[in-house]
C-alpha cells in the first residue's frame, strides 16, 4: 500500500485528467480486477465500498428502492445475519417494507422449503449469508440460489468472513449480489467491495460523484483498494487448510477433554477458521478476560461487537437460551496462529474453565 | 497511523473485550478528540464516516428522514454545492422531498435575503458548503447560520475545503453539522468526520452495527483515523498564510501578465488554497494537459471529477457561459508547494495559453 500513499496518490481521474491521476486510476483497476477474478466475476462487476457494511446496506437498500415500485415491497433474509444484512432490513422495515426473517435449525441452517413458501410475487430480494459470522455454519448456497433462480428473486449474500476461505464463483451460482470485506483477511479496514451481476437493477445508496461506474460516490481510496487486492492473492488454498486444520484440533480437544461443551454450528460445514463453542455453566466474557490475561484474543457474542451485554441473536437464533448464549466463546484462527498456539489455547481454556465453574453458582459441583 | 497497521491493529472493543482492542479503541476516541477540539466540539459530537461524501449523505438524508413525518418535507441547498450534497439533494427530491436550489452572485454568494424568504415552516434543513470547490469562494456562515437559529432550522454546512484552513468554531457559530475531510488536508483517503450537535434529530444512514455512538455502522478504521487526527494537528496558522500567499500571486499575476483572463469566485472571500481562472478563447482540458507534460497538475471543472466534458455546475451558477465554463483551470496549493513553483506555473500557462490561442478559432488575433 505504502507507494500509494507516497508515490501515486493523485485521485483518480480520466484520459482528460493529469498522468498522476491516470496512474493513479490504473492501480485502482488492477485491483479491482484482481478481487472481481477471485469470484470468477467480470472487473466492471465490482464496486469498492468503505466495508463490508456498506456493501450489505447497498445491496439491501439499492435493490428494495429499485424495485419497490415495479416488483413489491417484500424482502427476505435469514435470522441470523450479521448486523449489517439484519439491521438494514429492519431499516426497511421502518419504511415500509415487510421483511421475512426465516428461521435457522439447531445448526444455523436456512430451511430450504422454508425460503420456497416465502417467496411472494412482491418479493424483490432474498439475502442470505454464506458463512455465519459467530457460529461459522456455511449455507448451502447452491440449493439457496436455485430457488431464487427458479422463482426469480434477487439474491444477495453476505460473504464477509468466507470471500477467499471458502469457493465462490457466480459464473456457477445465480447469485447477484456478493459482500465483501478486507480486514477479514488480513487486509485493511475501511474497504469492502460489493459484486452486482450486470444489469441488476439497484439504486444509489451513496450519492455524490460518478465514481465507481456511477454506483458508489466518494473519492477512490486506492492504498486501500491495492492491499485488499494484494490480500486476496495472498490467501493461499494451503493456508485454509491449515486454518480447518486448527479449528478441528480446537473443537475436537474441547469436547473429548472438556466435560459440558456445546459445539455452536455445524461441525462439518462449517468456516474454516471458525470454532465456536459454549462452556456450560460459566460466562463467555469470564473467559474472554482470563485468556486475555494470558495473551489469547477470544471473544463472546457477535464478531465484531462484544460491546454489550446483551444475548446473541445467532445462539439464540439456533435455538439456544441465554446460558448458552452467555457462555459461547469464539475462536477465530488466522495466518499467523500456528499449531502450537492451538495447544496452548485449549490448555489455557480448560484450567480457566475448571477454575470459573469453582465459583459458578450455575455449576453441578 | 503505521503502528495502528501492524502493532496496535484489533478491531476497537469495549470493557468486556480483550485487551487489544481496548487500546485500539483509546487511538481511536484519541483521534476523535483531537478533530472535535479543532472546531471545538465536544468528542461525542463528531463521527467518522469514510469520507465527506458519506458525511454529506448522513447529514442531509438522515436530518430529512428523521423530520419528515414531525415537520415537513422541503430541504435548501445552494446551487454550487458539490457532488455530495447536490445529489444527496436530489436523491431526496426523488423521494418525494422539495428542494429549493438557491441561487448565487457573480462571485457564488448566496443571497441572504433569498435564503430567509425560502425557509418555510416545513424546511427541515438548510446545507450551504462553507468554501466552494472550484472557485474557493467562501460563503458568510455567521449570517447564514443565524438566520437559520432564528427561524429555527437545523444547518449543515460541507467544509470539505475549509476544514482547518479557515477557523471554525461550533462555540460561536449555530452550525448543527459539518462534513470534514482527511484527504483534503494531506491525510488519507477513506475517512471523513461529521460533527452532530448534541440532541440533533438523525436518523442513521449507515446500518449495522453499534459503532460511532450507534450513529454509524461499520468496523472502525483506526490507522485512518489516527491518520486523520495527524493531519489536522499537522495543518498550521503559518502554512495556511503561506499557502495564501501563493495563491495571491498567481492571481495577481495572471491578471495582469495575461491578456483576457477572469478570475473564478471571489478575490477576498476565498479559500487560502485556491485559485480559479478562465483564459478565455481555449479550453481548459487542452490547457490541464499541457501544464501536465510540463510536471504542473491543475484541473478543470470540478475538484474531484474532471472525467467528463460537462461544463460545471458551478462556473454556470455564477452566470458563466459555456465558454468561461471549458476554459477554468482550477490551481490547488497544498504544504510541498513552493513560491517558486507559483513562479514557474504562471510562466508555463502564459506560454502555453498564448500558443493555444494561436491555433484557437475562438480567439481574436
Amino acid at each position: 500500500m505504502k507507494p500509494y500513499f507516497f508515490d501515486t496518490y493523485a485521485v483518480a481521474t480520466s484520459e482528460f485528467g493529469y498522468s498522476m491521476g491516470i496512474d493513479a486510476k490504473e492501480a485502482l483497476e488492477k485491483s479491482r480486477g484482481s478481487i472481481a477474478s477471485k469470484i470468477a466475476a467480470n472487473w466492471d462487476e465490482v464496486i469498492f465500498t468503505s466495508g463490508s457494511t456498506e456493501s450489505s446496506n447497498t445491496a439491501l437498500k439499492g435493490v428494495a428502492w429499485a424495485l419497490k415500485e415495479k416488483k413489491g415491497k417484500h424482502i427476505i433474509v435469514s435470522k441470523i445475519e450479521d448486523f449489517p444484512v439484519l439491521n438494514t432490513a429492519k431499516a426497511l422495515e421502518r419504511q415500509g417494507f415487510s421483511v421475512t426473517f426465516l428461521d435457522v435449525d439447531a445448526e444455523g441452517f436456512v430451511n430450504l422449503e422454508g425460503l420456497r413458501n416465502a417467496i411472494t410475487k412482491e418479493t424483490v430480494l432474498v439475502s442470505i449469508q454464506h458463512g455465519n459470522q459467530e457460529i461459522g455454519t456455511v449455507q448451502d448456497l447452491k440449493a439457496i440460489s436455485e430457488i431464487c433462480e427458479e422463482k426469480d428473486v434477487l439474491l444477495h449474500t453476505d460473504a464477509t468472513h468466507s470471500f477467499t476461505r471458502l469457493p465462490l464463483n457466480v459464473k456457477e451460482l445465480p447469485v447477484d449480489l456478493i459482500t465483501m470485506s478486507a480486514h477479514t483477511i488480513h487486509g485493511p479496514r475501511g474497504i469492502g467491495a460489493l459484486y452486482i451481476r450486470k444489469d441488476t437493477p439497484i439504486t444509489k445508496f451513496m450519492d455524490g460523484g460518478f465514481q465507481e461506474f456511477n454506483l458508489r460516490a466518494g473519492v477512490e481510496d486506492i492504498p486501500s483498494a491495492v492491499g485488499f487486492a494484494k490480500a486476496v492473492e495472498l490467501v493461499t488454498e494451503e493456508e485454509n487448510m491449515r486454518l480447518k486444520a486448527m479449528r478441528d484440533r480446537i473443537i475436537d480437544k474441547a469436547l473429548s477433554d472438556i466435560p459440558d461443551v456445546t459445539l455452536n454450528g455445524s461441525r462439518e460445514k462449517r468456516l474454516p477458521q471458525n470454532a465456536n463453542l459454549t462452556f456450560h455453566y460459566v460466562e463467555g466474557e469470564s473467559i474472554t478476560l482470563h485468556m486475555d490475561m494470558r495473551g489469547f484474543a477470544v471473544s463472546t457474542g457477535s464478531a465484531c461487537f462484544s460491546r454489550s451485554l446483551e444475548a446473541s441473536h445467532v445462539i439464540m437464533g439456533i435455538g439456544g437460551d441465554h446460558e448458552r448464549a452467555h457462555g459461547s466463546v469464539r475462536f477465530t484462527f488466522g495466518r499467523y496462529n500456528r499449531m502450537e498456539d492451538v495447544d496452548a489455547a485449549i490448555e489455557a481454556i480448560s484450567e480457566i474453565v475448571a477454575k470459573l465453574r469453582e465459583i459458578s453458582p450455575l455449576a453441578k459441583k
